[in-house]
């Protein structure tokens, strides 16, 4: 059994969008064990359409269609669809009672137009769109089993889970279990992951091992399916614990979380406070920790102290440390973390200065230089760090992941 | 004359990756006035590369391929090239050459396996890479001339632009000059700026006006092309001025450069500096406004305190004020941007309080309200506003983007 994924529109087609829609459902068709051969992308074109339709429906036992299913005029899927299975377009009165109501909910009159969106090819079966007003439908052509989902990512993903991957699953002839599991870690890259794994494939040979950058992280991806529910748990326990053995403290988190989000969880956990003093990271590790809902309960604040009267001012860094070794410094660094845990009695202080460019590099400190200080309930430290990546927006992410990843080592080791 | 794009490799196929290249590729060629009908994909299979490979030589005039050029066993689009071209594979000694030396300047000697990256199909015109070892080709087969390139999205980009484009043009029977402009503008949604600028196609009609979300700005996109390049200009600088008029102030910039950008030009053009004070933003806005180079120039700080303790320590707001109107009120965001804007002495300040979600609302003060403080030469004001998206990141961006515009339009009026 394969599968193919047809993208339409001609935003899409002209490039003035990114299709993701088509990974997404590749990801979630290859999970069940069943082959894409190909993606195909045309734009809205109602011969261009059919014509790609039926070739799809010579070529591939299943096939995922978005875009389309819009109420205006070049929104042409359901015409397609029905001129390549030979049919007629019907009117669905429940379809068109739920959309004329779903307007009437929000006090407003049902545009003439969207009355297409409750037409269906003759003898498709409708499916039930949970957030929009375009429903989707299945038809069979020829060869292959289509289902038309709207293009909007939002819908289309929900309706592919409840609606599309249910139904294709019915279909197999044996059915089976899948498994997903994401473990984050940093400080090792992709080829130095797979080399310090090579025995995994041995080990666990019905578990399919992925690499994925998440930049600065790396992402180890594990798929199984198993016909047994049970051993399929289990295997995956037993994986995730070999791996653990195997990187250490290079794990993030075994179930994918970030950098800054596992950060809060160990802050959390141990009942502690962080406050963050940020010169080369700008405001970057204020905002990765302030993404987490109810940051509030260990973030106290984070000095963004760019100028050296602020650093001053704000952190209480010494005007003659300023002086004597310059801002970008392990001495500045450790003054800088000791500063902004005392504002508020923080239990953890980090903090970043270093030279993020393109300008401001220095033979002695170049581009990519950074000093990160920590200040915690046993005293202050500071870790030098280089990064040869060169651009401005990367230098920042790096220093700012260097920074947390410092506090979370120290957490670590506080648990144990 | 018609173009399709082809991207290759298993990594977009099964759905690790999404596809970014080919959306590039189709707005680059559109731009040339050529149409992109299709955008394909397969995996690493070399039958299926060269079954559509024959099938895109038959239908399209120019195809572009991304991928398969590496030097691993997978890489099969020199193989499957030659396959559908009917030729042998050559190797070029001046390539292989130049791929030792790379290596040879790295210290490192060269693995046997990038040989392959030497070898060509017999009568294909190589395709030079100035950034990393494989080349690129270009081969005719059926109708079709087909590009070769590699898949990472840096190499592609530069060989598309340096060796690609220009290839095509020479074939173009009128020679054209290309220009696109980008407007970004804040304030307005796509259909109501449609709307503003209805008599654009009328006026302009050899100017092609797209929209682009650029959350939350929109971009307004001009593409023009004209035999004539002064023509060109002129008639690109006429559509701008006519735009500006229509859309005033919600024009960010005419460059299409984002709101931070702008902010910062402002404030460097009338020699002033910034100091920002952020609640519920947790440092975003000091992330943007500092991944521009040279923010040094008129960033001083970002005072990013969640903790109420924080806010009266660091800025100075008082205890009353916090105790009678609360932490999210338009008197705290006063006394936030007064606080900030006296640390350090600076010229404006701007300040965010409000509930980002998605817990912390109430029925008074509902996820998504923010009021926004404004601190400058001839005093303080504040400003309400109210978020309808509900999620906390798109929140955060949203009130960010408020509290900058608010500090732009003060600087605009300052300006006249």
């Amino acid at each position: 059994m394969i599968a193919e994924i047809l993208a339409t529109g001609d935003e899409i087609r002209s490039g003035a969008l990114v299709d993701s829609n088509s990974a997404y459902i590749a990801e979630k068709i290859e999970e069940l064990g069943i082959k894409i051969t190909r993606h195909n992308c045309v734009g809205d074109d109602e011969n261009e359409l059919t014509t790609i339709l039926l070739e799809l429906a010579e070529r591939a036992d299943i096939i995922v269609v978005t875009g389309g299913l819009g109420p205006t005029l070049d929104d042409l899927g359901r015409e397609a669809a029905a001129r390549a299975a030979g049919v007629s377009l019907q009117l669905d009165a429940k379809v068109l009672e739920k959309i004329e109501s779903f307007f009437f909910s929000r006090q407003k009159t049902m545009p003439e137009n969207n009355t297409k969106q409750a037409l269906f090819p003759q003898g498709a079966t409708i499916l039930e769109n949970p957030i929009g007003t375009a429903p989707g439908f299945s038809v069979k052509i020829g060869r292959g089993t289509f289902f038309f989902l709207p293009g909007v990512p939002a819908e289309m993903r929900k309706m592919l889970n409840q609606q599309v991957i249910p139904r294709i699953r019915l279909n197999l002839k044996e059915v089976y279990y899948y498994k997903t599991a994401t473990i984050s870690t940093f400080g090792l890259g992709e080829s130095a992951l797979e080399d310090k794994l090579c025995d995994f494939p041995k080990l666990f040979p019905s578990i399919k091992l992925g690499f994925r950058a998440s930049f600065p992280e790396v992402q180890i991806k594990l798929y199984q399916k198993n016909s047994d529910e049970k051993a399929l748990i289990k295997k995956q326990e037993e994986a995730s614990s070999w791996i653990k053995e195997k990187l250490g403290n290079k794990i993030v988190s075994l179930t994918g979380q970030p950098m800054a989000t596992v950060v809060g969880d160990l802050l959390i956990e141990q009942k502690a406070t962080l406050a963050v003093a940020e010169s080369c990271t700008g405001g970057l590790i204020a905002d990765w920790l302030t993404d987490r809902p109810g940051s509030s309960d260990f973030f106290l604040l984070s000095a963004v102290t760019y100028a050296n009267e602020a650093k001053e001012k704000v952190l209480g860094v010494e005007h003659t440390t300023l002086e004597k070794f310059g801002a970008v410094h392990e001495e500045t660094a450790k003054a800088m973390a000791a500063g902004v845990q005392k504002l508020n009695g923080a239990t953890y202080a980090i903090a970043t200065t270093g030279i993020a460019g393109p300008a401001g590099g220095s033979p002695e400190k170049p581009v990519g230089t950074v000093y990160l200080g920590l200040a915690g309930p046993s005293g202050c430290k500071s870790q030098h760090f280089f990064s040869a990546f060169g651009k401005r927006r990367l230098n920042k992410k790096i220093f700012a992941i260097q920074a947390l990843n410092l506090l979370r080592l120290e957490l670590l080791s506080e648990k144990n």
